[in-house]
């Protein structure tokens, strides 16, 4: 499949943010192919894209989601952290059966393309549903197999492997399945050990909560003597690829060993203040070399999963939170949530719009108003944009959305399918 | 000019939220004139609009902004707060016209009314610019003529008497004209007494910013020795009534006087991170019974007038900064942004929907991913919806906006008259 783009304006990544207006962008099978001020001679497209008045960037990376979650939207808002989990959510979560996984995944990623996100990287039980949606969907996912408990039984590690074997790498690597052993507080040492062995054995990445709230960064020196992130760098898990959720309780030698280690850090910055849980200082891992991405956690502790909310928070709340408005700046912010989704995937040519990178790129109507007049495009799309502007959404070559309107998902069909579950 | 809108659900305050589905509601004039399981006999409707999958809810009050300021979108962010105001907004203001005021506030209002809102209560210099904008939209105003200085001179005076006799009170109190004195770091004490004096005179509430800054606190403590709200109570500004934007830095006697003396609080969240002053204490103001408002102050330090946005911030912050998930509750959010803004018009059958009430009021479409399912309704606006959501917006009983399309404004023609006056 050949795609072409005509006249629209593109975002390239280099030191500092650039914009170059009204370019011809060719995208075959996966990739971009070319990027000119002229249409290729021999480029014979299947499909033509009007680009005037759009701007094409990257595509989000949501680091960190747990897709189900939809289907337990504002349930249990304004309540403590123990009370939410265990009188709202866990006991529907008990009930959630295979369908309510699939097509819960499927509404949350109808939301997710309708918003301009093109790749996730998200944690669940009953995984296989997750990543059949997710395959389904047409979006990149990195799926993690959620486990927790004192021992990594055997079906436990035969329903990973299954999983693995069935959907890792499919679509040209376009779906990957990671190991998701919950948290430090829900794993034993010997589980969270076991885990990675597994996880060696596949050669799959950890996803994973670390130092989430200050519970739990308590519970780690109380009972470990040391600190959630200095527990799995001691267990070793960073020598393999970490994604670790939260990161909000960190001393300076944790922001030392995640920088350092190159462990993949997943900003929730929503979640982290609906939930109370504080705001992580990811200014300091930004600047000591780390790798931060942005995520909106599960839709019930968010309750959506917008990625231009997620960026506009974070580019808010550390600079009110540290009294300083020159932190955590735009260009910063921007390739949090688009280009840094790329370590996730351990894929080098992904998250810019350059050519020979993924065809994993959106395209954003400028012709709002309340992104008028356009002095400088950056701050825009941080600070004033919606995830609304979004117009089309391709991934791995493959439009997902046009004009707004889903191709991959039937929203009249999902609504229906889920009325049928949750009455 | 009679309005009727079939088969919607509707959103009223009492102790708490209450929902009603599917009822018909009757506008005539300016007036909910009823609201009814079925549609009332005699009532000869001039217009009709289809409820299905549409929330009516009271239109949002944006509590505090600087309409022209769209023209200074984005201008400048992240930098400091006197880097920001003298190298990047003071100059520019400086150059603005008549025709800047006008078509930027404009443009304002176009996405304010986009995203539902129905009144404002503003502050700018070339108010009657301001003024004849508000008016030519159909949005219910407050508009504060900004002043400041050391003393307040004859040719001020007969400006605001001038506009105040013009636009105070047109459209059956649709437009309201405040006075606006800067705030107590730009204005002497003898230019706010003065201001006082011709408020009292022209019987007109005034709008100002009190306790932005920790540098303001401190300032006022040095010169005045005591805090800004004291300093304001001790001149008798609060024996009219105040709207004062911000109130970040309070102390425990300050939020007493602000609450006792229902001095309208006007809270900026995106603009207090933005620009790093802080976190407002809103929670002690609502609990000790004070009046809490939500702006969003001037685009240039947001940079959008998205109140769904507004709202989002509001509800998440003040979990986070005090570690509390259990603070700032949906419901409260919502009344903030909507109800408590009938303090400013002084109109109590205003923002709520019921018999009798002021038709200022909004269409939300519900038929959304990111509002499915709808578990609770409250939440569901507060956390997961987006301005882009309104469907259609009444104000004064007339319809400014139905399907996403404004009725008032002249969208491709007011961008053609910004691009000629700032190119």
């Amino acid at each position: 499949m050949k795609i072409l783009i005509r006249n629209v304006d593109i975002i390239q990544y280099d030191e500092e943010v650039k914009i170059q207006k009204s370019v011809f962008v060719g995208i075959e099978n996966d990739q971009i192919k070319f990027i000119s001020k002229n249409i290729l001679e021999n480029f014979a497209a299947d499909y033509e894209i009007d680009g005037k008045d759009k701007l094409m960037m990257p595509g989000f990376v949501n680091s960190h989601t747990h897709l189900p979650m939809s289907l337990l939207r504002n349930v249990g808002s304004d309540t403590s952290l123990m009370d939410w989990l265990y009188n709202h959510i866990f006991p529907r979560e008990k009930n959630m059966s295979n369908q309510h996984i699939y097509y819960g995944s499927l509404l949350t990623l109808a939301e997710m393309i309708k918003c301009g996100t093109t790749g996730i990287n998200d944690m669940y039980f009953l995984a296989e549903d997750v990543c059949k949606a997710a395959y389904d969907s047409g979006i990149r996912g990195s799926l993690g197999v959620s486990i927790n408990g004192d021992v990594l039984k055997d079906d436990m590690k035969r329903e990973i492997r299954d999983i693995h074997q069935k959907y890792n790498g499919i679509d040209g690597g376009r779906i990957q399945v990671a190991i998701a052993p919950h948290a430090m507080y829900t794993c034993s040492r010997e589980f969270l050990i076991d885990s990675l062995h597994l996880a060696k054995e596949l050669n799959a990445n950890i996803h994973t909560h670390i130092a989430e709230t200050k519970t739990e960064y308590d519970y780690s020196i109380e009972k470990y003597g040391v600190s959630p992130v200095k527990y799995f760098d001691e267990l070793g898990y960073f020598d393999l690829k970490v994604m670790a959720a939260h990161c909000v309780h960190l001393n300076d030698e944790d922001i030392k060993i995640l920088s350092d280690k190159k462990v993949i850090c997943l900003h929730n910055p929503t979640s982290n203040l609906k939930l109370a849980s504080g705001f992580s200082p990811i200014q300091k891992i930004h600047a000591s070399g780390g790798i931060v991405t942005i995520g909106t956690d599960g839709c019930a502790s968010n309750n959506n999963v917008n990625m231009f909310e997620e960026m506009h928070i974070t580019s808010l709340i550390h600079k009110g939170y540290n009294m300083d408005p020159t932190l955590i700046k735009a260009h910063d912010v921007l390739k949090m949530a688009t280009q840094n989704g790329k370590h996730i995937f351990g894929i080098d040519n992904m998250g810019d719009i350059k050519e020979g990178y993924k065809a994993d790129l959106i395209l954003i109507d400028m012709k709002k108003p309340h992104l008028y007049p356009n002095f400088d495009t950056v701050s825009n799309l941080v600070y004033s944009a919606q995830g609304s502007d979004v117009d089309t959404v391709i991934v791995n070559g493959k439009i997902l959305m046009e004009k707004g309107e889903l191709k991959t998902i039937d929203l009249e069909k999902l609504y229906f399918e889920i009325d049928k579950i949750i009455s």
